[in-house]
């Protein structure tokens, strides 16, 4: 990470997307005061969710300086990913982002534009079932666990993980203890037990 | 509740409220085929919660007809919920749901608002931590589960029991085989085993 005091995170919202999955991190690092700025990939800042929830975003990918961040985060839903996929400026830096050892972060059907790009390849992740061929066409080793993490890439499953995905990726950009913390806090920890 | 085929569900923002546990049960609602609207407590639709996401509700309470609806649901937050309380006209509803047989649900800091109106004097609930003092001040039989119903009073504890409590209010609306089933399909069911 370029600085690892003060984390810079980003979270992609595109027409279409999941609302949990995309909103549950920024909540979770918010909590532990971690800047999560969320982008929307069109010029508009609203974006509709898959289930009619339109978000008004931080600021559209056009105003952003990548270079300022230190993870990308994207959400799934459908056609939320194939939106993200489709946008050219995104996947460029998702490209530079894994190649220069930044963060990458993705859920559900998500993990499936890493492994289309070849980012997964030989690597270890996971994803929504919906999305498992193309993992494994792509040479990935596929586990099926709620978040897995492979050096810079971090996957994860679904709405139901959002949560385990968020507190891994807080773990990651501070330590285990306060993900921990937050998962006692949140009183996700009465549900995982 | 009045019309068991098709159930109408309305969830209340108010300005600080705690997004997650606002919008995981319309994501859940929805996937399930069940209207959820999501209705602002001001004149304006856009609703900021307490960690700055913006969210377009459906409609404002002053266009709403309460009589069509079965369910209110009410997230935490906070200031979200001593906005919630302070909203007259939401409260009159809830009295008016609680004693007529019709559903009211509230996760984390929002059971309070119930307990302070002596809705759940003498019954059973949960809440979040930080508003035991105010449930066992109102004389409620205070369990610390995920999830509790009694009667047509649902609540639960927080973010991290968000999933829990919109599960529990499917099954509620429909049936347990549609909850059980919503939760592998979320992939809720690899966390909770």
């Amino acid at each position: 990470m370029s600085n690892p005091k003060t984390p810079r995170v980003a979270l992609f919202l595109a027409n279409g997307c999941e609302e949990i999955e995309a909103l549950t991190t920024p909540d979770i690092l918010y909590r532990a005061g971690i800047p999560c700025d969320i982008v929307s990939i069109t010029n508009d800042v609203r974006v509709t969710s898959s289930h009619k929830i339109t978000v008004i975003a931080d600021k559209t990918i056009g105003e952003l300086d990548f270079d300022a961040y230190d993870m990308i985060i994207l959400p799934g839903g459908v056609p939320g990913t194939p939106n993200l996929e489709a946008c050219d400026l995104l996947t460029a830096h998702i490209r530079e982002f894994a190649a220069n050892g930044k963060y990458v972060a993705a859920i559900c059907a998500a993990p499936s534009i890493l492994a289309h790009m070849g980012l997964l390849t030989g690597r270890t992740a996971t994803c929504n079932p919906c999305v498992d061929e193309d993992l494994v066409k792509a040479g990935v080793n596929l586990l099926h666990e709620p978040v897995v993490q492979d050096g810079n890439i971090i996957t994860s499953r679904g709405m139901g993980t959002a949560i385990a995905f968020g507190l891994k990726i807080l773990e990651v950009l501070k330590d285990k203890t306060a993900a921990d913390t937050m998962a006692d806090k949140i009183l996700y920890s009465t549900i995982t037990g």
